[in-house]
């Protein structure tokens, strides 16, 4: 800790600490919301089509963590509606994004240093998310971590995590893909913060709460400011995963050569069927979904990952819609 | 007041208001709702495959809206099961609807008199169903009309928002089709009855309870029967949605025509798109979709409307039947 | 009860009820469970691609009754996960069943006579299940049957009857096919006992409930393990089943040849558009679908019945994996 007290990082992380989300932060999460929904494909057409369908989407994008967090315990899923002043500011911001004369709003948010401004704002947020998500778990399961760390991923993450259905809403319907089966970024990064949160919160982790939250804040904004400048969609943990993987679930049994050909075959299959998949896909949308062409390479990680990648700055597409 | 005085029209309120729902209002929804199930296409050949899931499906018509406005609210789903005068009302008329030796029940209750007095009885149920919706909410979340309005909306119209779910109870899926994409037009008139006694509640509408369900319950019987006797399916709100769309949704931006060729653009890939899942729809009913044949020119509607669209007296139906 | 007395059954029946489900029987029910998973088409390449995906489908195969029942009464769903020794036991068989290097547990496990005990005491703890619901919901709704029997029979075969959105975590979506429009036989058992134990419960089955559980726990252990050797699927009730459709849900009618042929269209329709979809799904699986091959005769009970057809010894496909 006195490394700590010496660069003042103390202070700065009490300070961080009492920051207030609203109504800063959150318009920042409501406006990168609605605008990675806006660049999903076909959400445009949707929006001409229905603005209650929009509207509900996106809604489901700003508060998905909230309604997630209350089905898991069993709290009234119409409570995050309940907060007037947070719906009314996301509808307007919604309203803006979509429907503003000129699409003025979109294309001044999509630019890139003010994008990756909000972007940046927008991820502070999630350490608030997880962090209240798990402070609501410990309140009611003392000793149950994994049931603090299912909360806080469920309140971070929570629209990634009910992407399918929240894109049922939208009249779209894609089983073959879901964030289990293929984890995104925020996802991932989410869930860490959930079990770094979780054993802090159960002291298994010697930190104090406000540290915990300026480190995780800071790495959290850092890296998503690096990728979007780099354009890059390589996450960070690319080599402990491997390592992860292939410690445990690769299987270290002397018929390595033939088991590795099973997970050959296997992993082939995968992506057989799931290109098919692709493919379907991209000729479902042929018409509808001309807005963000969907290459069959980046098509694997499916319309979640879109999601994310749409965040990254493509100013470009701003110039395709007016 | 002293119009309705004169017109001994706040004796009438009154006594509409105290009006009992049970048994016999209770049991013309539970007839309308089984018919309109039955006449939804392939409902027939479950009915004959598994008369289990036929019943779940039914019980989801009837009891829909309670279903939902429980989830919504954190209650048990299974409460409404717990009323068993209703739920044993509700089978035996799932079980006379479809299986009675002749037909005799469906066919004459598919008699358009007879309809007529059923449906119109059916929307009275409805005024009911969402003032007990608001009331509850209100109770619940004092200052929230967005809770109210849900839950209102929820209780009135729950069998029309979780059809894509009813569908999968009967092994349907369509997911390009639910009724924020489409609204019909019982889900419109909840939504609107919704927000009406929602402001009634909160005192922004200077009205006493009982005249706005007089005059709610009028409106919805009398539109119910207009559309029945012309068949007609056109929305009594066509011109002020229609308005509201073009001042709110479609932008007043100087690119105007630009901005027109793109939305038509946006509706012509949404019309190929759509007409595209039904064409892949009919091929898919081709077998089993005999019963009720669906029109390439209906069929952007799909089945939601076709709940609706069903419950217009088409007698001739019976015939196909027996 | 003096017969009882004379053959011992009342001590029999007292020791059984007073047996403990922790941690040998909860552990078989664990690897049953989870080996069915495994034996499911496109699961051994889930496990593969997403150990999470993967570890997430076999909780919902574990827990799937507690998640449902949960969902049912309003209470939290992450509720059996708080249960920590329950899920940590359950995920170290999972690992072990799916990563075990050179497959020895599976292996083992799946040999006749062990897969044989294993499967008698997953038998054991329905019984359990089915009384723990059925218990729970007399506490709450002291005179609802149906919701007491709907609560054991989710709390018993709550696996099955979510299987649908279970498949969905593994990218998997099948909505022509559900428990209830095609019941397999554990549904049929767990709905059986959860009317028995219900009946017991409210006093209309002259019976004491250790004296039930004795012969509910036989009667299904016992015909488990038949359909086991025999290798056959046939349903002991299919005679009681056939007569009571007959009776009921036929309809008695004059114009009983014409029903009938209306019937055979429609069962005829039905077959068509189940083998359409059954084909297109074979198609789907050609590539992933290698493991477990689904013959187009066996394909109408669809990957749900699969489930438990996989249970019946084939310690074959063993062979198969390594």
């Amino acid at each position: 800790m006195d490394l700590l007290e010496v660069l003042h990082l103390d202070e700065l992380s009490q300070g961080l600490a009492n920051l207030s989300m609203f109504p800063y932060f959150d318009m920042a999460h409501y406006i990168v919301s609605i605008m990675a929904l806006r660049e999903q494909p076909g959400a445009l057409e949707v929006s001409r089509v229905s603005p209650l369908a929009c509207w509900f989407s996106s809604m489901l994008f700003c508060f998905g963590g909230a309604v997630l967090s209350a089905i898991m315990l069993a709290e009234p899923v119409v409570a995050p509606l309940s907060n007037s002043t947070s719906v009314l500011l996301a509808s307007m911001i919604w309203y803006l994004v979509f429907y503003c004369p000129m699409d003025l709003v979109y294309c001044c948010a999509a630019l890139l240093p003010l994008r990756l401004v909000l972007s940046g704002m927008k991820e502070v947020t999630r350490t608030w998310k997880v962090l209240g998500g798990v402070t609501q778990a410990h309140s009611k399961y003392k000793d149950s971590l994994l049931v603090m760390i299912a909360i806080g991923w469920a309140k971070g993450a929570g629209g990634g995590l009910i992407s399918n259905f929240e894109q049922l809403v939208r009249g779209v319907w894609k089983p073959e893909t879901n964030e289990l089966l293929k984890m995104s970024y925020p996802t991932k990064i989410t869930l860490i913060g959930a079990v770094l949160f979780t054993m802090q919160q159960t002291h298994y982790l010697p930190l104090q709460k406000h540290h915990l939250m300026l480190f995780y804040t800071v790495f959290t904004v850092v890296n998503k400011s690096r990728m979007m400048l780099t354009g890059s969609s390589s996450s960070p943990f690319a080599a402990i995963e491997s390592a992860i993987y292939k410690t445990l679930f690769s299987g270290h049994s002397p018929y390595a050569t033939l088991t590795d050909e099973v997970k050959k075959a296997c992993i082939d299959n995968g992506t057989t069927s799931t290109s098919t998949a692709t493919t379907k896909e991209s000729s479902e949308n042929g018409g509808a979904g001309k807005h963000v062409p969907v290459s069959p390479v980046k098509g694997r990680r499916g319309s979640l990952k879109a999601k994310e990648e749409s965040e990254s700055a493509e100013t470009t597409s701003c110039k395709k819609t007016d």
